[in-house]
């Protein structure tokens, strides 16, 4: 035994001995290595010529200010732009005074030991090409540097965005501050923010101020917040698009004015998860008026041509159970409330176009009825896309693209609004297909944990937005998430850092490593299981076991690595050992731990449960090792014990190594 | 080998085992445990008699965040204070308007099932007894709950600092705030503020200009930026004393002001470590009517009755060099540099008194012939302590608590002010003796590094000066340390989450783990040693391991109770050859990426030498283990091998698992 090398890391050194990858993410549409580098220290210099837009000073101060976090460099600025700058800029032109989807975003980055050069039509490219540079900024044998090359870069979709959930759990302006840095890092240029729902109204409403009084528990975004914000994401090339989800999803605005509602009052806000029956009453001329007034106060606040109206998951009940609405829809002639809520939506577009926006809702609201300037968003998947295509609507995907479900980077990395049903569609149509949206819905989102939950995934959903269509090896995006993540770090979002704190709390003073072992190797549950599992609410802390481990185990990932290299090479069996020993003894230490507290209590049978699936997998290591056979009937058995292990519990987790242990099960004789 | 546990954390969980001890640090007076616990919830409530101070009520708003932290929790705080708090705060009286050294800090704490009862002479009481009742929080079987018991708690000094130097490095103020959290968190009382030396003057002065916009490169705080920091200690129980360093340690004076100096200037920023020979001319009047106008803006703009004016390291050589000052120290039958300085002392003395401060100054301050109102802080030892008190000066101790210079807790916390020169000292004499400060001087920390480079050592210092003197176990202070060390993060200090994000700068992209192990082990070397290993300025980025790993590495004091257990009670051998494995094969798995990084290229005989002094560990252990016997020539061999391996190289690390493997060696038959 004393001899044996624990070659745990090996799956790792091996993979980058395997390649020497530029750590960038999303890929370029081209790049060319040239060779030699750049050399980057604290004398570093920038000078920009061209057009005159304050987003590219203010890309240029941040990229100071960056590049002292990654290296820890401190930049001796320099007063004046030198004549012969490390990197010069050319933004040949002003972009719109308000960014615009299909905007130029392309821009040309040359690299070469005596200096870079960028250049860009309008800002939006010298910001996406500043963050490129950044990304290749690298400690080399000797100093910092950029290797030489040549980048010529576009995005494949216009319209890339990530949607967030400010309703379910407030988010505070610093959180939404740093995911704009780290969008922009991977070049998104939309936030979706999701502003409105049942469990609270989030933005100041002068027109109708009980909205946000009433509807928010005092959590909510000022006007001058949500200008600062603005102006924030303008100088990161970002576009903001507000949704107000109408007529359901609606609940906290009935707080405050219940007599928007299909049925009487009083309202409190929702605290507990699912769709919620409450809805608009759209029968009632009243309604229009005070959306047209509340329409009409947040288009002159949010600048972006678009405007989201929601229009997802109305159920009907609340207008089935108004008699006043039944009578309407039969004076009406409305046979259903599908047909009721296209009426809505064609009043609501009226508004929302006098205003001068173009409307934007989810699947439902497709009528043909409506005017072909609507946007549709896809969370039903390319099917409906291809739909909305075919009757001439313009369309973005988020179906595949929900990081609250927990799925792996390289599931959201398979989804392309452009396979499945939209890949028939014909080239004209095609056109109307404007990009994607990553999804953090927030029911399970804290600000506490909402960067863990939404990086580094996000970074894959950007790439296949970004990318041409043919960059999609997984072990390439994998290969290169990691340094990609780690460099996000340097933006200021949290998700590597919240791991320590929230571990720590769990383990309430004691040594946190034994518990550190089991949060690697779980996952939260996927999809909407968690809701069969547990009844949280708004008020339950997200601080448990599901909360703390990463949608994503990095270690099983590794260790699936390691099993297929000893199944198929004979390689590796020593680090699958260690990794299967260390699993099965860590139960005896974590175990008081779990007993002492009511936190970790449903954590109990995890662990046991992970000792149980080690064991199996050391039986079946040690038949492989001797060529024992061991038979049918044994890996029935043991194939059953470690999908009886791997059922979630009340801990509502899932222990990821259960896969690659079900594989060496398979591959004894 | 299959059936070996691996039972790395056997030393961990023992320890544990052994005892319940509440992680309260520092230590109360009086601890009377009693039965049951109170129970803390999301409707957790506070009410507050007696006096009022707005620092109880900021201090109960920061309580509901804290809690909320910690817990996790979203506090339902009561509009109105209810009937029945959970805790009911009584302030008897309310405090001076600016807190003096000397007023009462003391508070009664009890808590039953029924509530929780916080009694105090006036607010800072409060404040500390609220930051007790916080460390009690912990999550039991069923709940969050704090234990049933009383606590009298009063400090053994009144003089609790920390000195944090803003000159070397420029400390921004949100770190600054930061830091004050985390000191009050452990009930220490005076902020000592380094605002000048060499290295940058960090003060806006309104009368002296040039001083901030010449001698700061940019880097200083507004008057309003001090007078909020002042206000935010106030709410904290924290004094903050300014200290401006004379007339030695002011290089950066005489950038905007030549006229002070000595010697004929120009003078630039010194940017590099060490005592500077530029040095005020105390043989001017000019000189004095300045520092006349100087002093009276500064001691308008911090009210503490104390004004600290350095003094220290004066080496003479400017006021040598210069004939007009020779010329005068001879007119006025001035012997040497010592006595020019007393005379400086003398006249600074009376300007200060003049504008309503007592003066402070370090060790060489003292003289016979300044009056006795004056405050002497020793960081030459209890010598010059007690040599002060003897002649009837007020002093406080540093000797011992300077936290730059890279000892372990255990080291600190061995330091007693009333210990040595000093316990021999009159009752009358010792009521000299205030207390004491730890110290951070800062040619080593960054803004990124200061908090693990403070914490959480520096609670250890702070229970030294609060605690009763017989308070003074090593292992129950470490076993108290980790708990707090972690529920200090809560406060908002980075020390336990800086880390990730300096080894991701290190790796570089690559899988961070090999590097945390060699990382995990190794120390700064100690005291003043890095000086002679390496030239660093103000310029050189602290991001390398040496900046990277902890003043004091806990995974090698685990380690060495592992060792001491397998060498005493035959206990926890396969613990220590797990370690001693994966140190002995680290490098392998570590090896490619310290070569790639010329950050890494000082650690790569790091790495080598720990795998030296691991293979001779596991050499002993074998011998050990098998019980032969290896002779006093094979000692010393092996003695020589490990001594060699731990000479700190260029990286100025220590690898501190060196002393325990020694014991190993010295075990063996």
């Amino acid at each position: 035994m004393k001899k044996t090398a624990l070659l745990f890391f090996a799956a790792t050194i091996a993979a980058s001995a395997q390649m020497w990858q530029l750590p960038l993410m999303p890929w370029p549409a081209s790049l060319q290595p040239a060779s030699g580098m750049l050399t980057i220290d604290e004398h570093f210099s920038i000078t920009a010529t061209g057009a005159a837009d304050e987003r590219v000073s203010s890309a240029i101060s941040r990229l100071y200010n960056r590049l002292s976090a990654q290296t820890g460099m401190t930049m001796l600025i320099p007063g004046e732009p030198p004549a012969h700058a490390v990197l010069t800029i050319e933004c040949r032109a002003a972009g719109k005074p308000v960014q615009a989807n299909g905007e130029d975003e392309s821009y040309r980055l040359v690299v070469d030991p005596g200096g870079a050069r960028l250049a860009a039509p309008n800002a939006l490219g010298v910001i996406h090409g500043l963050e490129t540079f950044l990304q290749l900024v690298t400690p080399g044998p000797d100093c910092w540097f950029v290797p030489a090359l040549t980048i010529d870069d576009s995005p494949r979709f216009p319209w890339r965005g990530l949607m967030i959930d400010a309703s379910r759990h407030f988010i505070p302006l610093s959180v939404i501050w740093r995911e704009l840095d780290a969008m922009a890092a991977v070049k998104m240029n939309v936030l979706h923010w999701h502003l409105s729902d049942d469990q609270g109204f989030r933005v100041e409403s002068r027109r109708y101020p009980r909205l946000h009084e009433l509807g928010s528990n005092g959590q909510y975004y000022t006007q001058d917040q949500i200008r600062a914000t603005i102006a924030y994401a303008r100088n990161r090339g970002i576009r903001i698009v507000p949704e107000f989800d109408m007529p359901g999803h609606a609940t906290s605005w009935f707080v405050g004015y219940p007599e928007l509602a299909a049925n009487p009052g009083p309202y409190q806000i929702g605290d507990d998860w699912g769709v919620h029956d409450a809805c608009m009453d759209p029968t009632r001329d009243t309604t229009y008026e005070f959306l047209d007034n509340f329409i009409g106060e947040m288009t002159q606040l949010f600048p972006d041509a678009y405007f989201h109206i929601g229009g997802d998951e109305v159920n009907g009940k609340a207008w089935a159970q108004s008699e006043a609405i039944q009578a309407w829809m039969r004076e009406h002639n409305i046979a259903d409330k599908h047909a009721l809520q296209a009426y809505f939506n064609g009043r609501v577009q009226a508004i929302v176009t006098k205003h001068g926006k173009r409307m934007e809702g989810w699947d439902e609201i497709l009528d043909p009825n409506l005017p072909k300037d609507i946007v549709i968003q896809s969370w039903r998947g390319q099917k409906s896309l291809a739909a909305a295509a075919e009757q001439g609507y313009q369309g973005i995907l988020s179906s595949g693209y929900y990081l609250d479900l927990m799925f792996p980077a390289s599931k959201h990395y398979a989804v392309d609004p452009m396979e499945g049903e939209t890949a028939n569609l014909t080239p004209e149509q095609r056109k109307l297909i404007l990009g994607g949206e990553a999804a953090e819905w927030t029911e399970y989102a804290s600000p506490e944990i909402i960067d863990q939950r939404i990086w580094p995934r996000n970074a894959a959903i950007a790439e296949r937005l970004w990318s041409p269509q043919n960059v999609r090896d997984v072990g390439n995006m994998y290969f290169r998430l990691e340094p990609v993540s780690q460099w996000l770090g340097f933006t200021g979002i949290t998700h590597r850092t919240v791991y320590q704190p929230m571990l720590d709390r769990l383990a309430a003073g004691q040594d946190t490593r034994p518990l550190r072992v089991l949060a690697d190797v779980v996952e939260p549950v996927k999809e909407y299981a968690r809701e069969e599992l547990m009844h949280n609410t708004q008020q339950t802390p997200l601080v448990r076991l599901i909360d703390t481990c990463r949608p994503e185990s990095d270690v099983a990932r590794q260790f699936g690595t390691l099993v297929h290299g000893t199944i198929t090479k004979n390689m590796w069996r020593y680090d699958v050992r260690y990794w299967l020993t260390l699993w099965r003894d860590n139960d005896t230490y974590l175990s008081p731990m779990l007993q002492r507290s009511f936190l970790l209590h449903d954590a109990i049978p995890v662990s046991q449960n992970l000792s149980a699936i080690a064991r199996v997998g050391l039986d079946a290591l040690d038949a492989i090792e001797s060529g024992t056979a061991r038979g049918e009937e044994w890996r029935a058995q043991q194939m059953q014990i470690i999908a009886d292990a791997n059922k979630p519990g009340a801990a509502g987790v899932l222990i990821s190594i259960a896969e690659p242990v079900q594989q060496l099960v398979q591959a004894v004789k």
